[in-house]
């Protein structure tokens, strides 16, 4: 039985690698994909992700949600990722279409079409799926589980304390937090751990596939840049974590506890506040990755990507 | 040539090692002990400190201060550190005598009288020094440099982002920080390196003096607590690295930095939020401790105790 | 010369009365009309403004907007409307349809048609306009001007210092004053004088109009409602003076100076910061009301329904 | 009976009138006078304090306090006052000294001197009353009732919604709303109806006391300056209305009702919420002037300042 799962997302180098575990991975069924704005925005990554996903010869509908933020003005990332978000490769005309549906629309009728519960896994801005979930508070109980790649249990990467998803839109990470739904974090203090080694590029250029020769070019870029910035080549691969946690939850460990983020703080905004200790005495609200075992991550990476056009 | 100290302290254990380290390390002399609500409420905290200096036989004058924040609540912390403040031994009447003067009044008599600006070394709440230089701006030049035990640049102790002496008075830490006198952060980062371990405890008892035998009653007090609070026997004695900084410079590594704290956040009050990475585009403010050489500093604390009564 | 415009109200009965005064006034051209969720949810408003532009004979697309705020959640006020929001006449069906489109692809499609630049006039909570303004800024040159009804220079009506308009989404309201374009904001300060007193209700009944009858229906309950919660029957109609601006702008004097929101206040989250004084030293960016012709202002509610059915 | 009150002040024009109303009046037994840093730095408000006591011929204890707010940098108001605080005429040398004592002692001791529990009047920042009930707590029963010049239930005069003496120490505010005793806030709503006009001076000019005659000066400038300010010659004497309160009760009309004030607000920082309504559903926790008799209070004040030398 595979999960039936949606992907938001906001491609991004580590989003491309997210969409293709998604897609390839046994365990998983990808229904639909739908882009936020995040790392670029989102003429950027709404065609990216089709990029993606055609390289791979993957077919789902692919929609655009929302450009910016719930509330807020939008911060984008082009400094890591390029001005078109997918640095690196030449990027080839996208085989898919632009879904005509809003992000939310499609999410919705992949929601009710579905025979079961679907997951939602967002590597961006919480924004689209906060927008689901308040415009359609009844389609709460057909949604399996949200896992998302955002905030962090240590320090963050846009700040001192906020991650960079959770700094752009705080607000829309406490609506989602607000609405029951469960909700697993994959921050910072476990992504950190999914380093883009040469043995991980190795045995992804291995697989031989088009997605292999794509994406290693994409990791080439994405290498560079982390070495010019952090003077550290080997960069964390965030999003595909949060794949993982549904793919092959055994490599991804968990704890439920409580997370709250701060939405009024002067140095603080989009803090992911994580209370492993229970000291604020309040009820878990969440599960927060807290362990990774990263072999087993990076060999479940490369076998999806090998499965893959 | 030894560096002229005051300790502006709220004893507790690990307060108590830090002014025995002020006291009996050759490379530094107290000038000068002020008292702050913290750990424990005011009345403990300044009787705490005489007995502690007693037991020595330190004789320098000791001074009561704020007995809470300049603008909160006080919040103590009894369960880790007993009713009284040094769980533990039976405590004597301090033959030291309480001295007349306040806390900023002995603190600005220290500073003026000396021939040399002094160090402030705080291991509580700010709130003391605060006081200090906002009513007294005009001694700023006598104060050599604070260094203080507080603040994460990792997660806090009180909440998931906040230690507790920053959390107990923000205010006061915004304030010092604004002064522009020279400012050292020694942080649970730190500090959590510094464990009493069995090894630490032994060392500590062959020194064989009636400070090391009182210690080591403190300790075992104090290590039981933790093993039951927390279910680990070797705490982190946080507040004498502070000392260390001053008493042996090349044991604890510094990085020149920016920190500001926390004062609106709702989850997050009291966080400090160092930007190691200049992403905030701000001047460094503050220096920061990241290392600590730990065999070196328990040499030198086991050192400095030998040396007290 | 008619000034074409665009309504976004939640009605309620004063953004009835807000409805007729733009369709029946001869210096205006109503264009359409979309509703969102404030004073009842949005399935009531969207309804209750096809309803009262049914009764008035008035046929304008009808889209239905946002359900509630960017980031927050609604808070309605069905203690004064009733629970349907139009308490008071029995409510016949509309026979205005709901427009398929959303109110910001209304909007939208309005102002790409128009001929000339067309004004917004908005009577609930500023979350369609704030939408329309982020995700299509291009747009923004088509806007002639947006007059909303909220906010206070005074005190509050939510709470002691904030509107209820503005309290319900005040991240709306930050985001269209961050917009550049032209803002007029006419608060209570100015239609706490629109009071709805025995010689109004007189006077519009005489129109003898369909629309008339049921605006006095709405009335009757109004006046109870208030007599009941606030023991005063006269209450103010604040909606329709939003409307006067554009309709007839002798009869609201209007004033250019600075106004913010409160967005972390505790006690004030939604106040609107006037500055008229220039205390803050920051540049005009709005137009704000600050005296009403009353009498002047009621005779023009009083002869545009008299020219509707 | 009169009643034994302390008076708290930062003069300031109006606070000089204040304290005359205070030693004047024979309802009222002024015990003791403290400074407070505010419309001025505290070096002239304690001196100036003891100059206008002096020229009356009032001989109290003077005292000074805190030089700032509790937390944050003090803001002066020089502009209005003159550079001295107390513009107008030649100062003369105070007669009387000033106390050793620190304003919170002399408080102190006044309070546990008193054979009855005296009344505190503050007519600037609230910081020496907060600083009392933080540090003597034990001494809160000894205080009749504590009446404050500050806030406003309407506007404010140092931003859109605070008052200046709120805004200057809203930490202190706080912490006194919060120490359980009778605290009775007298804002701009009320105080600005205490207008200056050309028959007050006239009424106070014809005591024909060197009271009179000093105060005739400091109010020729304070009209002047209000006039060059604000465009009208006859501005409001804030303080002395505080003093009213009790020294002719029937005068000032109260309300008891639920007063709060915002600390986290970035637009209306030291706002006072008062929420006569019940709005926010909150218990009553202080008194609120809502009315002035202004001839009755002009009368008192003339009338005390006749009986002052």
């Amino acid at each position: 039985m595979s999960v039936p799962i949606i992907v938001d997302c906001d491609p991004g180098h580590d989003d491309a690698l997210a969409l293709w575990l998604a897609a390839g991975h046994p365990a998983l069924d990808l229904l639909a994909v739908t882009a936020v704005g995040g790392n670029v925005p989102l003429e950027h990554t709404s065609r990216n992700a089709r990029i993606v996903l055609s390289v791979a010869g993957v077919d789902v509908p692919v929609a655009a949600g929302a450009a910016g933020p719930l509330s807020r003005e939008l911060v984008t990332a082009e400094w890591i990722h390029g001005e078109n978000g997918l640095g690196g490769p030449d990027l080839p005309e996208p085989a898919l279409p632009l879904d005509p549906r809003s992000a939310t629309e499609l999410m919705a009728d992949t929601l009710e079409a579905a025979s079961e519960p679907v997951a939602i896994v967002a590597t961006g801005p919480l924004t689209n799926v906060a927008v689901l979930l308040r415009d359609r508070p009844d389609l709460a109980p057909r949604i399996r589980e949200i896992v998302w790649m955002g905030g962090s249990t240590e320090r963050g990467n846009a700040t001192p304390y906020a991650e960079f998803n959770a700094l752009v839109d705080p607000e829309a990470l406490a609506l989602v937090l607000g609405s029951g739904v469960r909700f697993t974090m994959v921050g910072l203090n476990v992504t950190h751990r999914a380093l883009v080694t040469p043995a991980v590029r190795t045995a992804l250029a291995a697989a031989g596939t088009r997605t292999a020769a794509f994406g290693d070019e994409l990791l080439e870029f994405f290498c560079r840049t982390n070495d010019e910035v952090f003077g550290m080549p080997d960069g964390p691969l965030h999003d595909p974590v949060a794949v993982a946690v549904l793919a092959d939850p055994g490599c991804v460990e968990l704890r439920h506890t409580r997370l709250d983020v701060e939405l009024t703080g002067t140095e603080t905004l989009g803090a992911t506040s994580v209370d492993f200790d229970g000291m604020l005495g309040r009820e878990p609200n969440a599960w927060v990755a807290v362990g990774l075992d990263v072999d087993r991550f990076w060999a479940g990476v490369v076998d999806a990507v090998a499965r893959l056009a």
